[in-house]
């Protein structure tokens, strides 16, 4: 059992705006990184909550990162928005270019927003869940280093490559999923070699190419696709997308940018919005309730939907205003807060 | 070993053409069913050849499809073209609404296209290539009848909810994947059945959740999603756009249209094209190149890439101008024929 200590939402907060820009991050870029931090902590999304921090700071020593980059937004196109990031991590970027991307939507039925020249490392449901609250379907998917080989391979070629998707709802959070296309999370990996636990054998090959359920061969090896072929497929449109079409890099191509500091990838974004309005008017409302009835036929029968076991976390941390985060982890980043 | 006979390109499509016109369809919807079929047959995609021409005519004969239907194209929003195929075939109005989808792309950086009212049957593939070639990233996906349960369910709510995707490459075919997000593709099962073959204990559970080897029980219950809990999302979202976004029915509304009489799904179908120019300019071609390179990394290791397959046997079949199918099958099309 690890040992955890509560921390109330709003210290989370501050400590975490604290650890930033006392690390070199400008107000405006903390506290964008805090605010997605603070929420994955809050849904207890632990490999995408406060342990980023430590990945936020090593970024910036490593001078590889632009804290204090101040994103530029342009209108592109009709359908495109571009927001280039000038280095700098990718959330104030998104923060800066959201709303011309659900006006875009709006006007046009569907409009793209291409995130450029970012740092990386924050989970994409806060963004596709904010775009869902401006009343917009959202996709968001992003390539990442490459640690994942394709199905039939045992090199890695693709980044955890995830995809994030958000349904406004008539009544309460909008429906969201955002998974990697890798087996798992790679944050998943490194925490079982930060706590000397064994992977299950299916998430990924060593450097061999061999099966193995060591984290540490696992982290120097590849990580596997999900779903097999199709799971491959997916990822190398997530690539494409979020990569070429864009203008931006590979996962390969991050990863060579790193150059070995082992720092966040640096890249691109995707995210797309559709607005239901535009394309169906006035019975946009019928439509979203025929949408429930998908929803209910899922639920009603025992499975689940992909974002309820974060809710109900959120909903914990909501009422209590607190939340756990593992005692050395707040020890280490506390640690951070340079006076 | 099936008894197969070899039959000329020309002659299947005549063949094609001839059974449709006979049983009702205008030379429009048979030119454009014939045209995709024949492409099926001629890249050994059995499951979506000549096959399909058996429930063509079932589902005309049945009174659902109107074979004569004129589909009304609709300049909707800068960014979304509408087509209402008024309960004909879908491939017709794709036919018919391709050139503005393209132009919008073009225009705004990216369009959708919304088809309406239309039965469906047929393998997503042949369209997202050929908006390829139009010079376009496109993705496409269509609801079913609801025949696959979600991950951690055993009741029917999603269709085969099929996902297709195509990148423009600067020699040579479009790289392209189409795949079903159930297990298998329902086709497969309904070959199995007609072959007398048993299924994989993971493709479907019969009508009690059971897992089932039975192609037969198989049919009855319900398929299963591929990949887990992130396949039941992915075929969640194409529900919801394919569907309610685009003010269409969804797989379980489809099942209830056909209220027993086993002939085509009736819904919409949602493609997205993306034109590379738009996003990045002069430097489109630079990045083409750079895709390329993430296809060497997936082949050099001896990894495929998703048309392969079917490219291999499209080069077989044009340099013989022939193809095989199977001697039964072919005798059974050639029986629809009405003189």
């Amino acid at each position: 059992m690890t040992d955890t200590t509560s921390i109330s939402l709003d210290d989370a907060f501050a400590l975490s705006v604290s650890v930033l820009v006392s690390n070199g991050y400008s107000a405006d870029h903390a506290n964008a990184i805090a605010k997605v931090v603070c929420a994955g902590q809050r849904d207890e999304c632990h490999s995408h909550g406060l342990y980023r921090l430590l990945g936020c700071v090593r970024t910036i020593q490593m001078g590889k990162v632009d804290g204090t980059a101040v994103p530029e937004i342009i209108d592109h196109a009709a359908g495109i928005v571009r927001a280039d990031a000038r280095n700098g991590y990718s959330l104030l970027a998104f923060d800066a270019a959201r709303g011309m991307l659900v006006d875009k939507a709006r006007k046009s039925g569907i409009a793209a927003l291409a995130i450029n020249h970012c740092y990386h490392f924050s989970a994409l449901w806060p963004e596709v869940e904010a775009l869902a609250e401006d009343g917009v379907v959202a996709i968001a998917m992003t390539p990442s280093h490459n640690w994942v080989a394709p199905f039939g391979g045992r090199k890695p070629v693709f980044g955890t490559n995830p995809l994030a998707f958000a349904w406004p709802r008539p009544e309460g959070h909008p429906y969201v999923f955002d998974f990697a296309t890798s087996t798992v999370a790679r944050g998943e990996i490194e925490l079982h070699r930060g706590a000397g636990k064994a992977i299950p054998a299916d998430w990924a090959v060593d450097a061999d190419g061999a099966p193995t359920s060591s984290a540490e061969a696992a982290l120097a090896g590849a990580m596997t696709v999900f779903g097999g072929y199709k799971g491959s497929a997916l990822s190398t449109m997530i690539e494409l997308l979020a990569g070429p079409l864009i203008g931006d890099l590979s996962s390969m191509e991050s990863n060579a940018h790193d150059n070995g500091a082992g720092v966040a990838p640096y890249h691109g974004e995707l995210l797309l919005a559709f607005d239901p309005t535009a394309f169906t008017g006035s019975s946009a409302a019928a439509h979203a309730q025929r949408a429930e009835v998908i929803f209910d036929a899922i639920v009603d029968q025992g499975a689940r939907l992909p974002s309820q076991r974060r809710y109900a976390a959120r909903a914990r941390s909501l009422s209590r205003g607190m939340m756990d985060i593992p005692s050395a982890l707040l020890a280490e980043i506390r640690a951070l807060v340079k006076s």
